[in-house]
Parts: C-alpha cells; sequence; structure tokens
C-alpha cells in the first residue's frame, strides 16, 4: 500500500524511484504492479510488448524488496522495472525478434546485456514489439500488429526499437533497453517523445542479440530522461578504454560545461527539414546559446553519398546472417514485405560494393573528428520529419523529389552508425498537430560523459520531458 | 681486393658475410659488386630483376664501408646486399608490382618494409620480378618476361615472387624480401630450393605494399638459410605482443628442443602428393624422429572446403582494390590473361559469399589452434609437386582428377594465410630429375621463434641448402 497514485508510480523517475525503494516509501512490488496494470490497459492497443512477464516480475519484485529490506541494495536499478526490445536473447523465454521465423525460439542462455541488466538488480517486465528483424525503421509490423505512437496513435512509432519506447513513454516499465543499426533506438524515441541513447560503437556489448548488420549494431539505453538513461547506460556499458571518462549520473550535473561549442552541420541540409521540425531545432540552437554554448556552422565534406554507399554494407551483413541461418531464401514468404524485398536486393549485392563501403566510412569517421577538433556536440534532428501516419511510404521534404519514409526517417541517424560515434536523442518540442520532436546530439567516440552532461543542460532549461501522452 | 672469388662471396652466409665484414677482410663493396656482376651475367636469361641500381648499390656500399670502419656497424645486414620484390614501394624508384598499368610508376614514398631495410644498413640490389600484381603462383609474366627456375631453365620459378627466389637462390644478392597472399613467398622458395617464411599476419607491415587481398597479404624473408631470414626477420618485423617471444638468430641453435612433436595433417592428403613429394617429405619426417621429435597424424576437420570458399574472400578483396584504383575494367587489356580472368570473375562475387567466408575463416583457425595444443609444428610439403614446366596449365595428382597448376600449386600453402599462422618452406632434397622439393612447418600465431629454432635443426642434419644450381 503506497500513497502515490499508479500514474505517479508509474511516471517517477528512476532517482526518484530509487529514493522512495530507499526510504521504503514504496516497494518494488507497488512499481511492477503499477507497470503491469498499465500494461494490461493499454498494451492491446498501443501493441508496446510481445511477451509480458507478470509471473516473472512480480518474483523479481519479491526478491528485490527482500534483498533492498535488508540493505542489501544493489545500485540505482534495483527494483525498477523494466523491457528488453524482442531481439536481446532471453534465457528461457521466447525471442521473436518481431518475426515469424523466429515466433517459437527460446533461446537456452542470456544477452550480455540481459546478464548485466539481471545483475543490476532491475525487473524484467517483458520483451517489446519492433520491426521484424529490426529491419526497418518504422515499428510497421505484419506479424504481431504494429506499436502505436502514444501521441496520436494513428501514426507510427518509428523502430526498430518501437515497443520500447512506446513501452516507456507510457509507464509501461521506467526504461529499456534497444539497439540502433541506423537510428533504431533515436527515431521511436523522438518520435514517442522520450530520451534515446546510441553508444558508441563496442561500447555495450550486442553478443546474444540477433543482429542486423554486425558492424553498424549497437545496443543502448531507451529513457525518460537524461539521468535515467545514463543510469541503464551504467548498468549495460563494457570497458571504457583507459583515459577515457565513464559516465556517472551522480556526476552529470556538476560536470555541465559553463562554455561549449555547438556544430551544425551544413550536410545535414536543414533546408530540407519539415517546417515544423526545423523551427523547433532553431529554436534549440537558440537555447543552447543562452546556456553558453556558441553555435556554428561545422562541415562534413565527404559525408553525402559515402552514407548510402556505406548503407550497402549493412545490407549485405544482414543477408549475410539470414543466409547463413537458412532463413533465407529457404523460407522467404514467412518474411513480411519490406524485410523480404530488401534481403532480395541483399542477395545480389557484389563483394566489390561492400568493400568498397569501408574506405567510404573511414572517410565519414575522419570528417566527424575533424569537426569535434571544432565543437564539443553536432546538432541535428533526429528524424526530419514528425512521425507519419501508419501505411504511408511516400514523403515530399520542403524543396525536394519526393522520397520514402524509410530514406527520410534514417537520413540523419545513419552517420552515427556508419562512424560508430555516440548520439542522443532528447524532446525538443511538439509540432502544432501535438507530435512530438526530437533533437540530435553527436558527440566523439567515447564521450558519452560530456555527451550526457550538455543533453541534460538542456533537458533541465526546458520541460519537453515532462510532458506525457494522455491515453484515455 | 679480396682473397674470395665472386661465387664464394655471392653465396656467403650473412652471418659468414658479417664476420669477414668485421674482420674487415672484405668490405661492403666486394659483396655488392660480386652480386651485380652476377646479375649482369645471370639476369638476362633468369629475368630475376625488373630494376637493378647499381649506381645506388655503389653508393649504398661506400656508405656502409666508411660507417663499419669508423665503428658504426649497425647489425647483422649492414653492408649486405638484397633485394625488394617490386611490389613494395620505393621511393624514387619504379615500382611495377610485375604490371604494365604500374609500369611507369614512381612512389614518392618508401613502404615499412623499404624504411625497415634502408635502416637495417642492408644495400639494395634492385627490385624484383613477380607474377603481375602478385595474382598468381607460377611467376610467369607476359610483360617483363618469366622468371626461371635455376634447377631447369624451361620450369616455372613459381611465384609470386619468383624473381627473388631465383636472386637468392643464384648469389644475385643475399636474401629478399617477398610476399605471401596464398603461398608466394613459400613456393617460389620451394621450387628454387631456398627458404621463404611467411610470418604471423600483422608482424611484418604491409604498409605500401601493392595490395593483393589485403586481410590475407602477409611481407616475409627469403633467404638461403633459416639463419638469413630469421635476421631479415628481425630486421623487417614489428612488434609482438607482450609475452611473445621475439626470434633472435643468435639463440636459435641454444633454443632448438630437445624433444617435440610434429604434426602430419590428415586434411592435407598426403596419398594425393607427386611420389617423388611425398618420399622427400617422409624422409624428413623421419629425419625428425632421429632428431627427437614425436611424429603423429592430426586432424582439421573443418579444413576442406573452408580453404576454398575463404579464397572467395582474396579475389574480392583483389578486385576491390582494382576498381577502386580505377585499373578495371577501364584498363582491362592492359592485364595479362589470368590476371584479367581472376578480375572478370572476382567482380561477379556476392557481398554474401565475401561475409560469408570470415566464419569459416575463423573455423580453421581454431582448428589449427587445436593442432597446435597437441603439436609444436604441422608438416607438409611446400607444394605438392615439383615445378611445372612454363605455360603448362594442367596438372594430375596421384588418384585425382586433372586440375589446375595454379589449384595444385595453392592447395598446401592457402592454409597458413587464411588463418595467419607462421609457415616456413625449407628445402628437403631434389627429385631424380633435379628439381628441388620443399618441406613446409606451420606453428600457432606468434611462434617464430620455436618454428625457426625447429627448422634450422632440420637445416642443421641435412645438407641441402648447401647446394646451389649450376648455372654455366
Amino acid at each position: 500500500m503506497t500513497a502515490y497514485s499508479e500514474s505517479e508510480l508509474a511516471f517517477l523517475s528512476i532517482e526518484q524511484a530509487g529514493q522512495l525503494l530507499g526510504r521504503r516509501e514504496i516497494s518494488p512490488i507497488d512499481l511492477v504492479e503499477a507497470s503491469l496494470a498499465r500494461i494490461e490497459r493499454w498494451n492491446p492497443s498501443l501493441y508496446a510488448y510481445l511477451t509480458v512477464l507478470p509471473e516473472g516480475a512480480r518474483r523479481q519484485a519479491r526478491t528485490a524488496e527482500r534483498e533492498i529490506l535488508r540493505g542489501r541494495a544493489r545500485g540505482p536499478l534495483h527494483g525498477i522495472p523494466i523491457s528488453l526490445k524482442d531481439n536481446f536473447w532471453t534465457r528461457g523465454i521466447r525471442t521473436t525478434a518481431g518475426s515469424k521465423i523466429l515466433a517459437d525460439f527460446v533461446p537456452q542462455a542470456d544477452s550480455d546485456v540481459a546478464k548485466r541488466v539481471a545483475r543490476s538488480g532491475a525487473i524484467l517486465l517483458g520483451k517489446t514489439n519492433m520491426h521484424e528483424f529490426a529491419y526497418g525503421i518504422t515499428g510497421e509490423n505484419p506479424h504481431y500488429g504494429s506499436s502505436r505512437n502514444p501521441w496520436a496513435r494513428d501514426r507510427i512509432s518509428g523502430g526498430s526499437s518501437g515497443g520500447s519506447a512506446v513501452a516507456v513513454g507510457t509507464g509501461m516499465g521506467f526504461a529499456s533497453v534497444g539497439t540502433d543499426t541506423g537510428g533504431s533506438i533515436r527515431i521511436p524515441s523522438a518520435l514517442c517523445g522520450i530520451v534515446g541513447l546510441k553508444p558508441t560503437f563496442g561500447l555495450v556489448s550486442t553478443a546474444g542479440v540477433v543482429p542486423l548488420g554486425i558492424t553498424f549494431d549497437h545496443a543502448g539505453p531507451i529513457a525518460r530522461s537524461v539521468t535515467d538513461a545514463c543510469i541503464l547506460l551504467e548498468a549495460i556499458a563494457g570497458k571504457y578504454p583507459s583515459g577515457e571518462t565513464r559516465p556517472d549520473h551522480r556526476k552529470l550535473r556538476r560536470n555541465r560545461p559553463r562554455r561549449f561549442r555547438v556544430g551544425l552541420p551544413k550536410e545535414f541540409y536543414f533546408e530540407r527539414l519539415d517546417g515544423e521540425v526545423r523551427r523547433l531545432v532553431e529554436a534549440a540552437a537558440k537555447k543552447f546559446e543562452s546556456l553558453g554554448a556558441r553555435v556554428e556552422e561545422v562541415s562534413l565534406p565527404r559525408l553525402t553519398g559515402a552514407i548510402n554507399q556505406a548503407t550497402y554494407a549493412v545490407i549485405a551483413e544482414a543477408n549475410e546472417y539470414h543466409e547463413s541461418q537458412g532463413y533465407y531464401p529457404a523460407r522467404a514468404a514467412e518474411y513480411g514485405d519490406d524485410v523480404r524485398d530488401h534481403l532480395e536486393w541483399g542477395h545480389k549485392l557484389l563483394a566489390v560494393d561492400y568493400l568498397g563501403a569501408q574506405p567510404k566510412r573511414r572517410e565519414v569517421r575522419e570528417d566527424f573528428e575533424a569537426a569535434f577538433e571544432e565543437v564539443d556536440v553536432i546538432l541535428a534532428p533526429t528524424s526530419p520529419i514528425p512521425a507519419p501516419r501508419i501505411g504511408e511510404n511516400q514523403v515530399r521534404a520542403p524543396g525536394e523529389r519526393e522520397t520514402t519514409v524509410r530514406a527520410e526517417l534514417l537520413r540523419l541517424t545513419r552517420p552515427a552508425n556508419v562512424t560508430g560515434f555516440p548520439a542522443i536523442s532528447i524532446p525538443c518540442g511538439f509540432t502544432r498537430e501535438g507530435l512530438s520532436v526530437g533533437l540530435q546530439l553527436l558527440g566523439p567516440r567515447w564521450g558519452e560523459a560530456r555527451l550526457l552532461a550538455i543533453a541534460l543542460a538542456y533537458e533541465q532549461a526546458t520541460e519537453w520531458h515532462e510532458r506525457h501522452p494522455n491515453l484515455s
């Protein structure tokens, strides 16, 4: 029994929840029950979870309660209910990767992330919905239903970690771990109005993740605030190279830089943005100036074109997995149309094109490295457009020919996957229709500590992250 | 003026030459003049060198003489005339890679190997002939003439480092640095009756080498004895990981193991060897037993098939270079027929096949690692056949269908390129026709010190390396 309402409990920050748990004003069981109640109520229409684990979560909550009462607190995630995207192997728990092909796959081992989450004392509520095999950016899913945007349910959640973003954004869990191969953490976080961090390549282990493109795959936190994302990152991150600063959520505020430099990348073509997105991002740049930032243009001269060529490499790596597993072409009929189309195309890609992408990746990396000599962070929208309607395939950007929703959604997030640099999406406002818009900040390799501190400075100066969708 | 004949000087071991230089019984100028005289006499019929540098070599010899006289000896290669295969960039010196396309290419920088050789005080006699772009194993060259086997001039030298092996085997220089992507150091060394070492992948820098397949390319020494090969390796090798033993030619004899284990790999199919090669290699295995070795069969269960699939990767990497440089297909007519055929085929290779080769490589590596838990070295022939005639394309192994000379020559050397393990070829006898046969010893990663000590033990117990071809 607690003095807090279900909704108050469900939307606590992880720090607040930890304080209340520590003072024994609430129990992990309260947090789990509040989360489960919301899942029961909203999941049937939002399609956030593919697998809910009420029994397991309650059992873990009782264990956590006991440990906390005995003074054996494990850390800031102890007793906090969270979720994992359904492409993280979980021992004894179905792991579909959003596919029909793996509909009945029950791994015999945990992914590294699942192990680290368990060690942190966090409680696993369930496995979240996703674009099939993470091979798409909308979150539409022909097998299990498309996760819905909580700000407008006829709109996409974004993907591929769509279920994770919907769950976290609607209080069906405090945070989630997603994966990001072209933008799959950041895009749904932006479209759902929450925080998503794609860390430096290699920082969070992808061992035991159903792969998409192994040299582009990243795992990272999805949360409702920068501090919550940092707490989850601390739990799942591996080692930093010596000399690099490991982020610490307790120090983020203190480490906020007084003066810093923000770069607007010329080759991200702000003039082609949706008008409302552009307005909000330019307002965010102004806000950074008021926080002590010098905002200037930076150039990434070899970006354009290189990104498309680098994308060949993801597609080829995806085919290698699906073909070597015997899924494609043998079980082609079991894929959704979009994923099958990608695999058909990917099968024909030439080895020289795959290999030719590697020097292009290096060039883009060098361009970013040069830019990070000039600025601390690069600022851009996460998505150049607000959430499109479910089923919409084409979009026209200002002054541009019509393009695919997929290409447009990926346009600004792909560079961080091609290069491996960390990038965070944080809320920066709403369109007149009430759709959330995300701001993307990119930092240098292993630069999460500073990137998160700068993101937190912006978050504290705004209130966008405090708005929650009205689901009633 | 010296008491030694040209031929005595030209066939000194590097250690002997160094002692005579140290005692000032001879000068570097004597060594250079003896080498140049032989090049002048034999190169027009043996096609060992593409570029001879008499002026540069004499100038370097005078400098070395001065330094030695002043007591500024640099090390065991100081004043020793050697050569470089013509795919190592040499500043201001034409570097053709045996091709017409690079016939007039003069690099503005040195390869890492050229820099290290210069630092050792060795004298550069010239750049040696090679299979075009290192993309072939016979040493036949349609643009510059095919390097000739010194034991039978109508036979191939082997390649691609054919010119290096011919030069070293005939006293046109004391040693040479070659490259080996599928066997290109070991095969010509075996067919020319000398010693060739392909070191652990990454030990000798390939920066500034015209590439063939960048994840398979190795640089390494070609010499007339194990000790000479070790001396050259010491000069060109980079760092060993901590904990690994760097080879030292002064300690090789001392470090000879009393008891050791030699493995005969089942999947190398000794029953398919040419009868004379088999007889000589089995005699070598017996010799090892007399030296204290236990000889036993080992198995590499996943080798067969995997090697062919891994070979796709070399071909794709070769195409990536030739296409990204704009050589292929734009200048297809300028290639020899065989290389153009490879490039035509390589262009069509699929990215999934390239990527599919990677797990196969890992499997073969694991099989070898398991074998090296059982034995210190693996013993096999270097080539399953003695040197074929120039122009011969097909060969029939005992009990086998007809196969290509290329495939048969590469059969036993490729595994060390696929895995990156070090492998050395040393002379083990002659066929009744007088063709030299090479014995191949493979060791574990970074295991050069022990591999060379075991090779030296065999060399000291035999006299094959003391025979030189009669050129008159």
